[in-house]
């Protein structure tokens, strides 16, 4: 590693969102250039587009992984996905609000623009929607609710208009009462009854939706696991997972990954990657220590 | 008219967003109870009704008659429908944002929840749109979006999912810049090609969606006219435009009521209502001169 790179990950790494604001406006002053648009070049080193990605603030961030997604084929559906169930109300609001600034068009414009059929079905709402986020949550509803997807599950129509408005407008403390009470009343873990077919694209990304709703720790132990094991088809993964989890929620997915891999996750990325990639990945999830 | 309630609708019909608020405040803390709380009674009078809408800000406003229209069946979806096309993005994003605090459920978990079908395949994306607000158009996209919607139409399929993307996520600026396109390479308006059957609920709201996009005034005129001639079945259109739209586009209405209909909407209001709620009314509809 460089003297200069050590010393940019050095500094980039521990520096919290209001610093990085400050680094990116030094950035556009002194090279004439808006980060963010050097971002779309491909000739990036994965050390690159993590150290860009990592300098935007995290509302920029998720505007521009989701318009890259929307011009992408591949994967770009969970990462879609991701987004939109992982974050709160209010941040995904404001991603909305910065994909204006933006890009001139809206989120839910360029993802229905970009989507079809079941895909467009479950994803437009589940980026437009404003959940509620209190605790409260109604058990009759919960037990009503539960047999409507049971019923709908048992006749395969998974993507059934009930499934998806159960699922992307229910906040998240209903939906895991209502996934409780599936359990309880069934006797099987919803995600179990939709593996009937485990090639099936869509039903894998409503497993995953799931996922993100109710447990994004095992959601996100799951994304990082399989990319390190260079097992997913979601290329960016690793980067992704890490810039956009480091402040958030590293803790608990540093947890799941070593309860579920027997290794902890630091030494797992050290063993998948090198040089200053490695070194700014490592940083980074060792953030809310350092 | 009693001293009493002409010195109310005086101060009320001619203050601002804050100094309404401040009634507010001072009602709840001499009689001990929030007039939003009072709104609920069924006995209210037309008169009552009226002043206690105008008393609420428009964001807390909107928040209130979506809720009333969630717990109705008649006409309730044309008050949804309304309120989400022709409010700005902000605005609505703010009645969403009130709707939480007040209710707590999301508005669009209510909407979905509380209707079927068709009406819901429409309302629940209309009221969850964050749409672009810029004057950008794509001419391009237009021309190809006008030839999607004419093929549509002419299946009968007018609630093809490509129909309602197209109405639920684009600019204003766009749907008009479309529906030109539609006029000028199909050779009638779209509205006029979706009256293929007038009865059709589903079809005369698709219609109204198309009204209010792009030209509310229209829309609204329309809506006074039916409730002040006694043909629509929306019982309370009359007090909620009024009251909507007095602070906001009352001029255009006004302009559109008497050229459609060779009276001023003054003197139309005049001789279909009478007493407090005809005062108040008239009040609010000349709140702008005022």
């Amino acid at each position: 590693m460089e003297n200069n790179e050590a010393l940019i990950i050095q500094i980039l790494a521990h520096r919290n969102a209001a610093q990085l604001k400050l680094i990116r406006e030094t950035y556009a002053a002194t090279y004439g250039e808006d980060l963010l648009k050097d971002l779309d070049s491909e000739l990036w080193s994965d050390f690159q587009r993590a150290l860009l990605l990592w300098t935007l603030d995290p509302t920029e961030r998720d505007a521009y992984l989701v318009n890259e997604a929307n011009k992408q084929l591949t994967s770009s559906n969970w990462v879609i996905m991701e987004i939109a169930c992982t974050r709160s109300s209010n941040d995904l609001f404001l991603v909305r609000k910065e994909y204006h600034a933006r890009y001139k068009r809206s989120l839910e414009e360029d993802v229905a623009y970009h989507t079809t059929g079941d895909y467009r079905k479950l994803l437009v709402p589940l980026v437009s929607a404003f959940r509620y986020e209190g605790d409260e949550v109604n058990m009759m509803l919960a037990k009503s609710e539960a047999k409507i997807l049971h019923e709908k599950i048992c006749d395969k129509a998974y993507n059934h208009e009930e499934v998806i408005r159960i699922l992307t407008t229910r906040s998240k403390a209903q939906i895991n009462a209502t996934l409780n009470q599936y359990n309880s009343q069934f006797g099987n873990a919803i995600n179990k009854d939709l593996k009937s077919d485990p090639k099936d694209d869509y039903l894998s990304l409503l497993r995953a939706t799931i996922k993100c709703l109710t447990r994004p720790e095992k959601y996100f132990e799951k994304t990082l696991r399989l990319a390190i094991n260079k097992l997913g088809k979601d290329e960016w993964a690793l980067t992704r997972v890490v810039v956009t989890q480091a402040e958030v929620n590293m803790q608990c997915i540093k947890e799941e990954y070593h309860k579920r891999n027997s290794v902890p996750l630091e030494r797992a990325i050290a063993g998948d990657t090198s040089g200053d990639y490695e070194n700014l990945l490592l940083a980074l999830i060792g953030h809310e220590d350092a």
